[in-house]
């Protein structure tokens, strides 16, 4: 596969052979070599965004360049390779995601739109598509593999199967299939998983797997299923075992996610590393202001004792090479010329960042447009007809239920792991035929309101979320994206989520006349704004969640309680589910 | 890209999780993994010809396998890949040398039909294809791109240009185009180049290089313009100079090559060698009978210094990564079980070899189908319609020369380097208006015959080739294969070229009433006998040709003295060629 289209190869060629001038030539450097591993001084010759020669030092250029640029003796490395990501984490559209990474020395990033599919279906990744093109920075989409996570257990916006994926794939820019988390259908061979794959067979593309803990026989299915990578082992053992199955090995550090240690210590001894490449998943926009992207992955992996020459490889060359590209990842004849200065292999920013041949960052300054296009206008994803008022957001006891109590069914972070939730029965008050939590600082409501015209929403106990007054309400809420509330207060909960109606999404703390909005507009995902704007105002919005909370509540706490394929309890817009077996359990406990 | 085609993946996975059973367990193994270089106890499961699943110590097997297989302990690595050969160059048809080469444990071979694409153009391509797929051996073709060498300068049996490659490359089995020799042309973007390889781009496929001694801005040029690898570099620098630019470094030993040192110098200190691979090129019958095929390239890697374990994946993996094969070069889930069973790993003779997970060899021994299906039928391609008796080989000096003695260049080994020939003016008798050497113990004549009809040839005077007396003919003559004849006397030349002529092609020593001939009806370039036939009888042939020569002479030493890409004189049958400018030069000196 070749990123450059449409070169003029004779062009090149004459360039090479000195019969027509170079564009540029960068000069005074010392070019890591990630083929080799040397590095060496030379000079480096582009046109039309190629690397059209490397000279190494007694190799003078046949003819003068029209552009020289001095790099004052710092190492030229090639442009970071995202393999997974998802722009939508960054609550950044692509063309604004483009100006905050491209300072950081990534030039190309693999992208999983997936969330932005959940809610628009086909729509939302032309747009992201589409969008991409007014962007500078490299932008590959692969089809996202699992619309909605788990069928029949929750309603999103979409629902993707082989046509939609075989259409996807067809389409110019997308260039595999993204992350396949239904790992369970691909190694039980679910009809479903098996036709989806098959449309990327067929056309010979990439299959990005996702498969956390899966070892053993499941391993060996899944592998034959189809997937190619993985990014979610938990131990060195797991990266071994995948390792040895002929998986790409995808080492994250997200803002999610910290087990870069696990990943690491799974490769550390590896005789070759050529199958192990950099991914960063899911990062927030802050973390893009203040540590990087790539960068920052490349940065720890060397924290962490990995050789950084080896880990630069990791970013550029082995990813590439993941994905079959011929043209990226390294400075040499062919090449696209995205390429970085950098003071040191440490994944500290970089000096000068070239993006096909042309200056696009400077000493963390983005250089390219002027200002975002912008002008696009999105059509509002946030459609709630079921809820009329407060009394929606109420939890009525079942009809013809007796007594002043009720056993409910509550969310509650298990001991042993808190990260996923238990389900722990409780007698609770009833007040005028609503569930009453007043009487327990410790519990608030959740709902999960489906946001795409199906009226269907679900509401339950959540205990120890840290919630002491007020409602939280998001529209980003893994995988569906559904309408998520968290309250103590069935007006304030109201309220939140006319606040989202009437701005097409995003994330808001209420309390009484005190709100807080960040407006996502863009499928209810993402804002338009850049980065610097965006980040500043997650921070006010944590700073407003904080005075409704225990300080402990992160500003996408509600968006990580819906997702049915985490192993443990979570509520969709159809009930509560086990994320373990993916059936659903009672609101209110069976011995009510 | 997949080697597998129509596999029940259903059944696969099934196998895989223990619903249904294997055909085969590999048992009691040390597996040599090719992608952490880790070796460990396992056990490999095996079905549909397809590895399902590999337990290490301690992973029962869920269902008992239809079949075992006790390795006793030995290595298990996976079956070899020989980036570049021509199978032509062995004597043999596709289907009597997988017979020859499995046994050594080369389960894979990507060739390059170009002697027989030359004799029969797309024809002659489709034969080798349909033929393959008579073999257990995984046998690709990879389209000629230079057919004929030189156009102008020698008369092939057929012209590829654009339209030809693009037509080979939607053939089934047919996977890249074949080693890009016109170097020349390509760097300066010669439009038949430039559209040949244009063919290989828009369908993005592997594009195999071809570069001696090209360097410096001539290589970058050569690198843009397609081509990803080279098997022909000269030193230890120059394969280093173009490993640095990207290229894939095909190590070669080859039964007509010995530069195997010099390429293993240049990779030796490599901090990464995953650009790496092997290649044979060409290997004659009777090293196929002796030493090996791939394995043997394999030893002499080792033996110069190289890491066992690093030349192996230089023989499984990196070549199938070379190519882009997803499920080739290793032994995991989804892999074709093509493996081979070592007792050291150390390229000798394997003692078991599976592919696609059957028995195929064992201790040296073929154990495929019991004898060559046979049965095909050539049709005669030695037309020589010129030829019509011994007076059509004597060489006449041109009409009105006046004198008893003319000025001959005289092809003439050069001083500095024996390999290549120089041109050096003789002034030698004239005898009944022919040039005759009768006095010149040390010189003889040598004719190039068009053998496609054409009525083409040309004579030279030959000094130093040590025939002493008789004639040598071969209708292996490199590239375009035409009818080269060496000889003292005109009337043994034609009784060689009639033997040839009826047999449809071959080589021959004839002397008088001597004569002995190895037949090669396939195109003149292959028998339909198997290694064990072939071999004896080229030694054989070699005993004749010691009876007539001083005991120098190879049996191919016809077959390259025609090939006008090698730097220095050559003779086609258009005449004498300086293969450095590829221009003319005149059989009689100007001075005459």
């Amino acid at each position: 596969m070749r990123a450059i289209k449409n070169a003029d190869r004779s062009r090149l060629i004459k360039a090479a052979m000195g019969e027509i001038a170079c564009d540029l030539c960068v000069r005074n450097i010392k070019l890591l070599n990630v083929f080799t591993g040397d590095i060496y001084s030379a000079e480096v010759d582009v046109l039309d965004g190629v690397v059209v020669r490397v000279r190494e030092e007694g190799e003078e250029a046949l003819l003068p360049a029209a552009e020289y640029f001095d790099g004052e003796g710092r190492y030229l490395i090639p442009g970071f390779i995202d393999t997974h990501m998802h722009v939508e984490s960054t609550m950044m559209i692509p063309e604004n995601l483009s100006r905050a990474i491209l300072p950081w020395g990534t030039t190309t990033i693999c992208t999983d739109p997936h969330e932005i599919g959940n809610v628009m279906g086909l729509e939302g990744i032309r747009f992201m598509l589409e969008n991409a093109k007014r962007s500078e920075l490299r932008q590959y989409v692969l089809a996202p593999s699992c619309v909605p996570s788990v069928p029949g257990k929750e309603g999103a916006g979409a629902v993707f199967g082989a046509e939609e994926v075989g259409e996807l794939l067809d389409m110019e820019g997308v260039i595999g299939i993204a992350e396949i988390m239904d790992y369970i259908g691909v190694y039980n061979d679910s009809p479903r998983m098996h036709s989806i794959i098959d449309e990327g067979i067929k056309r010979d593309m990439y299959l990005q797997g996702h498969a956390p803990n899966v070892r053993g026989s499941e391993l060996a299915a899944y592998r034959i299923g189809g997937p190619e990578s993985d990014h979610e082992s938990n131990n060195g053992d797991e990266v071994r075992a995948k390792l040895r199955a002929g998986m790409h090995i995808n080492l994250r550090s997200s803002s999610l996610s910290g087990r870069l240690n696990y990943l690491v210590e799974g490769c550390r001894d590896l005789r070759w590393k050529d199958y192990v490449s950099i991914c960063t998943d899911d990062v927030h926009a802050r973390d893009l202001l203040t540590v990087g992207h790539v960068n920052n992955v490349v940065k720890m992996c060397i924290d962490l004792g990995l050789e950084p020459i080896e880990v630069i490889r990791m970013a550029t060359l082995n990813p590439a090479r993941e994905y079959g590209f011929k043209d990226l990842g390294a400075i040499a004849p062919g090449y696209a010329a995205d390429m970085q200065l950098v003071d040191n292999l440490d994944g500290g920013r970089p000096y000068a960042v070239f993006m096909g041949g042309r200056l696009i960052a400077k000493e963390g300054r983005y250089l390219g447009k002027d200002k975002p296009e912008g002008g696009m206008s999105f059509p509002n994803t946030v459609n709630i007809p079921q809820i009329r008022s407060a009394e929606d957001f109420r939890l009525r006891v079942p009809e013809g239920h007796k007594g002043d109590t009720i056993t409910v069914n509550v969310l509650k972070p298990n001991e042993d792991n808190a990260k996923y939730k238990g389900l722990k029965p409780m007698e609770l008050p009833v007040k005028d035929g609503c569930v009453d939590i007043s009487g327990h600082p410790e519990l608030c409501f959740v709902a999960s309101v489906n946001r795409y015209g199906s009226g269907d929403m679900s509401i339950a106990v959540f205990a120890d979320f840290g919630l002491l007054k007020g409602a939280m309400a998001s529209t980003v809420s893994h995988d569906s994206h559904n309408l998520t509330v968290v309250y103590k207060d069935a007006e304030d909960a109201y309220k939140a989520s006319m606040e989202l109606k009437a701005c097409g999404g995003g994330v808001c703390a209420v309390c009484g006349d005190f709100k807080d909005v960040l407006e996502l507009p863009a499928g209810g995902l993402m804002s338009t704004e850049t980065c610097e704007t965006i980040a500043p105002h997650v921070d006010a919005l944590k700073a407003s969640i904080d005075k409704i909370t225990d300080g402990t509540v992160k500003v996408l706490a509600t968006a990580v309680i819906s997702l049915p394929v985490v192993p443990g309890y979570v509520i969709t817009d159809m009930g509560i589910v086990n994320g373990v077996n993916q059936e659903f359990a009672p609101v209110f406990s069976e011995n009510m």
